[in-house]
């Protein structure tokens, strides 16, 4: 719906303890200073009593200064113990992609953002091989070359997150980077969305597609999810399967897992983009 | 959600023009008298400025006693000139089931009501025909034989409205049955879902497994709607398919349509049973 | 394409190291002795450099007397050091079918075999509890009740082979059985398909749907196997999935994954029946 | 399986009446001179009594030269009343890709071309319009801009064939290439794919994302398909679908459309890059 909107809007994702009258709270909040909703969905996590919700409404005639928007709405948040985000449409996220030789995902993530698919700059490019820079170079976004060893991936990291801090990247999208992130990266820079090529939880960890034929299963998967340290564990955005028979061989599997690969990473880095992921416990909940 | 309530829940269904404060109204009307919100979405349909939302909220604790929730309103809605349908979670629906010869729709919603699936009651079957008079009687449920001819299908409509009236129905599910109702017959009673065994609106009307053979199409699908004058034209409620191939002759066809019919239909129905259907012009709104 | 045919038919399966000539040894059996191929499949594993084939031909008009068949293919086959299996579409297989406390898919089956999707027979029932009793009674199929205690598991399997053998069974189907079978029971009878309610490998073993919803999956599914010692790890036969989102509770996700169980399983069944599974080591070809 | 060959092979097409003895002689003519059959495919179509089959076999070995093989097998054709085609594995096919302004279809057929998806050269593109000229010189690609107007159709179309005739192209696909191709073009050239951006026959002609949104549909498709002189209804190779919702505007039926277009559209030129799509009447075999 972002795209039709001729005025900024702001999202604002929040969870908290489930009360009477949280729906109404927010809602007043934004009509009392003369906002439209445009779009409201809310879910009750029954099991944790957990009330979630996502708030999209116009800025048009909105009457609060955008700097007074989030303290404003902290006095309301405060009391209700809820953790909130507060985004406006016309602040564009800016995007790091990290890769390793496969440029499949690269080209799909270029691509869709040249078609604007992705309200969102993508300034860097990260890579532990240098065959992709021509790619970047195409596509005229800066290219680092950052090989990493067991001996110098610490180093490594430091030299990332410098550039993260200095092309002030505010998400980064694993697409096919073939290491794995420290938890004290991670720390540091938390917000980080990656593609596995498996159906998770089957196949966690290195070859998916090698073991799905050698298990012989009739279905393969592929899961765009938020990085945590556990490898291939944390909280799932989007999957999508497809078919498979005894003729496809590894081969194959890698040939059709490309072209899921692409689809999924793409739904869950727009779907994170347009703040509609909110993040529980391990879990997610998506309202799209 | 429902499954998990302790209290019975109110499910208020909305649609009015579009203008700032409608979600605050709605959920100020329900804190304000204690009650508190389940489940709230709500949409905007950009192309008519449309606001269209369902609202759930529990009636543990609510304040209004329930035959003063409509007038209290009411009060609000119509300022909006709002179109809206109030329903309690424990008010039992009553649903007829309509059928020909085929029997798969009618045993797999039986089984679904027995396996608690609708929260619903299911006092009727009326069919066209005697086949499956022997299944009604296996779930004690009362089955009229009504067979239609050109000459007797007025007189038998007349009927079916009687027994309409006499079970008290508010939904009648077209399980299968193969006869068009008239638009007199619609006119009376209007809340009628039927499932189409195409994918809608590709092979309207009749034989649609043959004409999909004939076009060679590769995947085939199945179609739960509400129904209007206009055949197989009405407001689409689910759809979904499954794939075939150049080996799957037209019997394979009606044998792998009838999974589709039985799912189809079956999500329909739970939809519609839980309040999640909005139907505005031609389209529907679902709120899954 | 067996609905179809007027005259039995013989299926031949068979797998055997490749070399020239395969095809046209088999099909020249066949043409020589006057029969002809309704349907032939042929695949070639390339890491095993593997031949596997499924091969059917009408009996109209073929001049070896039935019992002749085998031992005339033998003759072939064994310089080939050809595994095969030989079968009539009129001979016609029996299945016990095998239950706990769930009735979804045992239903499914029967009202499948009652409509003729099945080309065999289900004479036997068995169950470790006695719920399901009415059901089997209703269909007119013999039920025994053997409750399972870890005392008494030894025990009530020799029990259990003797009813299959008095019932001259050919195939095994757990629908929902929540037993294990043990190592002894399959090396006496190794014909066993069960439905395993998560998309194997993940979630193998106890409770997949608590499971998928506390690793918030946004897709489940269902997987339909051979039986081996090792639990959810045999042959795969069948397997589909279905999109869930967070406002499926577990509950939800059994009430929809009921669905995925009663098709899969059906499919798996069928594919079976029609002689169209080929097992090579811990993976199948499907001539579907 | 063509992927892993090390030695070129044949692959042959054949429809005709059925008859006993067809695989026989068609594998003895192969085995007869040396060839090892690596995949054979075989269909008969019912209602026709028609034989349709796909063998591929190595031609390692194979004793007949090249230019002798067709003239061999036509010998055994003719007698059948056969149609068949015979093509060489390293036989590269050269396509012609037409577009006209949107670059979704071009630039995802020439990735696959650069990860080699597809074993054929692409030596042509053609445009109504100059817009992806820039695109085509990325790839080193001939680009031939052609527009159209109703005056310029015919002569335009003459230009076209002679292209055609220049650069010995084999398939033409039409990458959302939105101009109709006349009967006599057809005539002249008839290896022609379209994409064609709904669930065909649903929607044929123009527009189908805003007819589909008008009417409601809750899943969208596409269809690739050989071009006739009837439009939207030649014989369809391949068709895939997407679930949207109430939530998804034109514009988003559009973007993920394009996910489809790219998908079935690659699906469908592979599965005719190798020897895999039988038509007969106005339908396929997929030997897939």
């Amino acid at each position: 719906m972002t795209s039709s909107q001729l005025y900024p809007a702001a999202t604002l994702l929040i969870s908290c303890p489930d009360q009477q009258g949280l729906v109404a709270k927010i809602a007043n909040f934004i009509y009392a200073n003369g906002g439209n909703i445009i779009h409201a969905d809310q879910h009750r996590d029954e099991a944790s009593a957990l009330f979630l919700s996502r708030i999209e409404w116009s800025l048009d005639g909105f009457n609060l200064p955008r700097d007074l928007i989030g303290p404003a709405f902290s006095a309301i948040a405060q009391p209700l113990q809820a953790n909130w985000q507060l985004r406006f449409s016309d602040a564009v996220p800016r995007i790091a992609i990290w890769v390793s030789r496969q440029d499949h995902c690269l080209l799909d993530l270029l691509w869709r953002h040249q078609a604007r698919e992705f309200a969102a700059e993508i300034p860097l490019i990260i890579s532990n091989h240098d065959s992709l820079q021509p790619l970047a170079e195409q596509f005229n976004i800066d290219f680092h070359h950052l090989p990493i060893s067991r001996e110098t991936k610490a180093k490594q990291e430091n030299q990332q997150l410098a550039l993260l801090e200095k092309y002030q990247i505010d998400l980064v999208v694993l697409a096919k980077y073939m290491q794995v992130l420290s938890g004290s990266f991670l720390a540091q820079f938390p917000q980080v969305i990656n593609i596995h090529h498996s159906f998770l939880p089957a196949f966690m960890g290195a070859q998916p597609y090698h073991r799905a034929h050698e298990r012989g299963v009739k279905i393969i998967g592929a899961t765009a999810h938020y990085v945590t340290e556990d490898l291939d564990a944390g909280p799932i955005i989007e999957q999508d399967v497809v078919r498979i028979t005894h003729r496809d061989d590894v081969k194959d599997l890698i040939r059709k897992g490309k072209d899921l690969e692409r689809i999924v990473l793409a739904r869950g880095v727009r779907l994170h983009l347009q703040n509609r992921v909110l993040v529980y416990g391990n879990r997610t909940v998506v309202f799209a």
